[in-house]
């Protein structure tokens, strides 16, 4: 008996960024989600007369998400798990264990911490009890974490939201909220080799989550103290002009110096002298030997230990063998305070959707630094605990791979159901609920419709719009063969499995390691 | 040549819950971590002179996490991580998709949706911008989605932190920060199908973490519109009384009286007639049957629909072969205000540890019901999409865990390394490198000492320490001989592998399919 019209097959395909790691076993197939891509739409809502409590009447109300914030859809979230998927698979790789900690901490713990950023922390209001305010990044929490329960050596990731209140750019990934993908090694180490780990994760997650070229750029505070201070800055002027340096990455030179000269008081001289420096081409060994060289720079302690580190760091890149990577370049400073000695961003090297309208913007999607200094202020004896890391910033590689997904017409999946379990007439429901029963209880990922009499239409139908592969369908006449008729969704080959064998015939062609 | 002292091999066992599935592939050897389990300790910080700002000065500051909330350690986050797999295999066995919202949402989103509870809301101080709140739980922001979205169909699961400024029991696994882990079918669908589903769901993840024996306790608001109907409760002190009636599960029947006398101000015969039903013995079909004939009961309109899908929701339930488990109870009545059909909450019915001086409180660790108006609410034109779902509560199932681990004295792998790089000699830094790069870059898991001249001895401690079960040795003659020494930690057996074999040799060792 064939009651079934064929329906036009999905073309499934294996996405760019799936094909390098077998995810459980589910066929490889992937089916577009018809819901929602409305994450920013803003609705304006006449709301119903509260059903459930009295002092709440009509009014106004706009119905959307936080400004700066978004919800995932399950596509998205399908996309982002295969992200997380590479990073998380590359931070065990090196051994991290993981840790977790709250979303929000004493405001005291993050004072101080930030420097000029600070005004972009949430607050909690004042409800009575402590003072509380949401993390601004995991690294602070992380100190705070060492120095509570006296940890001097651990390795460790820590996935988790981070809470800014920036001017949010959201096509562009930048978000009030957003994930931030850490890992990091504390502890007394021999020079530069936890550090090198660190640069070569990084270039392991950009090469496997296929970006395109990208580039990492490297420096040292060290070295940075030494130029500025050859310089003539002081010391009490070095964070500050930190962050105007930093800049360079998207201003120019002369708007660099403008800062320097008109906000930060620096005699245009002395910024001339800095920019000789953090204009040099960026390079590798070269520069190093050169600055090691230079008359004043070298006289600088602070600078030739920065250097030092940096020809070590080099050597131990090119053992890893992706030096050709790494660009030591004297104009990367880095925003945050608490960085002490190597300084690293990643960056993508060129737009990845060149040929579409508005290109996802070239940017940093990786950056870290060591910090030696952060976990001895929480210490109640300012015990050190030397640390390096690196966070890897994911919205921006989200809005790529989006963008790519959605040009290259790939059906993601968003479930990974098996089976459907159909009903070929009315009156069956019972029979597809012990069935199905028994599927789930032998670990199968199944789905049936909740309609007492669904038309088999629909249920075959309800497979090719979620790239479900397989249908089991009971019928009258199966029922009394004691049989299961097996369809596959895309060649519409049908066969009888006789009950007893169904569990282990769905896991047979559902399976393939 | 034998270098290598033996050390006494740890004994690793699988853990009871990681017997039932198997994760990626590494060996089965769980190693204690050393560290920390302080997550609620609490220092007096002397703060040292900030390092980085000029305005941070010496003070006194506590170091801790706020209050109601805790660190998750390495060890704590490998026992969960087990936990939310088996949740989320069960998700997915179900066929749910997955999205996520942000954590915090729009004041005005939460107004109004949970009754009394409302007060125990974080708002976020307003720092000009949107009034927002950190959200109550997962239910309200899926339906404000799912509104937003104009959404009618779908089955998703939503793992995430929720907030509640409630007195924390944390002993007792109750905090002001907790997991919740929601599965929700939204739709219009006939009647009891997915209601059932979420039953079986919670059956199957209680039956896997093998919690011990517990009870899923089930209920219809209709049915208890009904009863407070026919016993001369008026409509607008509904929800109240669900309130009162729901302290049952902790309080005498004379405390709930009490309350609802002195407190609510119903007359004594008023509360009686409650009694009577709220008080009769749970059961299943049996119950039904009786309140089905109840001469006053029997004559509400609600309590009627509610009563025949209650029979339905068995049937279906017998059909899952789960009705066991299920029990029918007038006194369930759950505390938020936007459910409106079956309601349910499962509890374990034994203490897990009651060889131990301080058992873990017994109670609910799951819950959820049907809520056909809340979408409702959000949508401009009041359009209902009917939702029924559960939520996990973890934190009391982690207390659980941990106490059994503890008590078994099983060691947890924190880590999944496979292999350390080791040097039997001094100077051979850049040959790890080169190695442990190979081994990365080939998928393997790997770990090396960041000294540049480790003891064998003490990088051999470093696998017992921490579970991993190969050691790759570089050594002089191994180098001249074109050879690495891979040694079992467990068993101290020694090989010569040839370099070239290695990579192959070391996953042969490490994955069993």
């Amino acid at each position: 008996m064939n009651w079934l019209r064929p329906l036009a097959a999905g073309a499934y395909r294996v996405p760019f960024w799936a094909q390098h790691r077998a995810p459980s076993c589910p066929l490889r197939a992937f089916a577009a989600h018809p819901e929602n891509q409305v994450a920013e739409g803003v609705v304006k809502v006449q709301q119903p007369k509260a059903q459930l409590g009295t002092d709440e009447g009509k009014k106004n109300f706009i119905l959307k998400t936080p400004k700066g914030t978004r919800d995932y859809s399950p596509k998205q979230t399908a996309i982002r798990e295969k992200v997380f998927n590479t990073i998380i698979s590359c931070f065990k790789r090196h051994g991290a264990e993981v840790i977790d900690t709250p979303v929000f901490e004493l405001k005291e713990t993050l004072m101080g911490k930030y420097g000029e950023d600070s005004k972009l922390i949430y607050d909690l209001k004042d409800q009575g009890g402590e003072l509380l305010s949401l993390r601004y990044d995991l690294t602070v929490p992380f100190a705070r974490y060492l120095a509570m329960n006296k940890i001097t050596n651990i390795k460790r990731y820590h996935i988790a939201k981070v809470y800014r209140r920036d001017n949010p750019a959201m096509t562009r990934g930048r978000y009030r909220e957003f994930y931030q993908c850490d890992f990091d090694i504390a502890g007394h180490f021999d020079p530069m080799i936890p550090d090198a780990e660190c640069l070569k994760i990084v270039h392991e997650i950009l090469s496997m989550l296929q970006l395109g070229d990208f580039l990492i750029k490297v420096n040292d505070r060290r070295i940075l103290n030494g130029v500025f201070a050859v310089c003539g800055i002081p010391d009490s002027l070095f964070h500050s002009t930190c962050s105007t340096v930093d800049k360079l990455n998207k201003a120019t030179w002369e708007d660099v110096k403008n800062e320097m000269v008109g906000e930060k008081g620096l005699s245009p001289e002395t910024a001339d002298r800095i920019g000789e420096y953090v204009r040099m081409p960026a390079g590798g060994l070269g520069l190093i030997e050169q600055l090691l060289q230079d008359p004043k720079l070298s006289q600088n302690k602070l600078a030739r230990e920065g250097l030092g580190d940096m020809k070590l760091l080099f050597e131990y890149l090119t053992l890893f063998g992706i030096a050709d990577k790494i660009s030591f370049d004297l104009s990367l400073a880095r925003g945050l305070d608490y960085y002490t000695g190597v300084i690293y961003e990643a960056i993508l090297l060129q737009p990845q959707n060149a040929h579409k309208e508005e290109p996802v913007g070239v940017g940093s999607v990786a950056g870290g630094g060591r910090y030696d200094g952060l976990v001895g202020m929480f210490d109640p004896k300012g015990r050190k605990v030397p640390c390096v890391g690196v966070s890897i910033g994911i919205e921006r590689i989200f809005s790529i791979m989006e963008q790519k997904v959605e040009a290259s017409e790939e059906k993601i999946r968003t479930t990974e159901t098996q089976v459907l379990v159909a009903a070929a007439q009315k009156k069956l429901l019972e029979e597809r609920l012990k069935l199905i029963s028994e599927l789930w209880d032998s670990g199968i990922k199944a789905e049936m419709l909740y309609k007492k009499n669904p038309k088999l239409l629909n249920q075959l139908q309800y497979c090719e719009d979620n790239g479900i592969p397989l249908v089991a369908i009971v019928g009258e006449q199966e029922l009394k063969d004691e049989v299961v008729k097996l369809r596959v969704v895309a060649t519409r080959e049908e066969v009888d499995v006789r009950r007893e064998n169904l569990i282990e015939e769905i896991k047979r062609r559902t399976c393939h390691p």
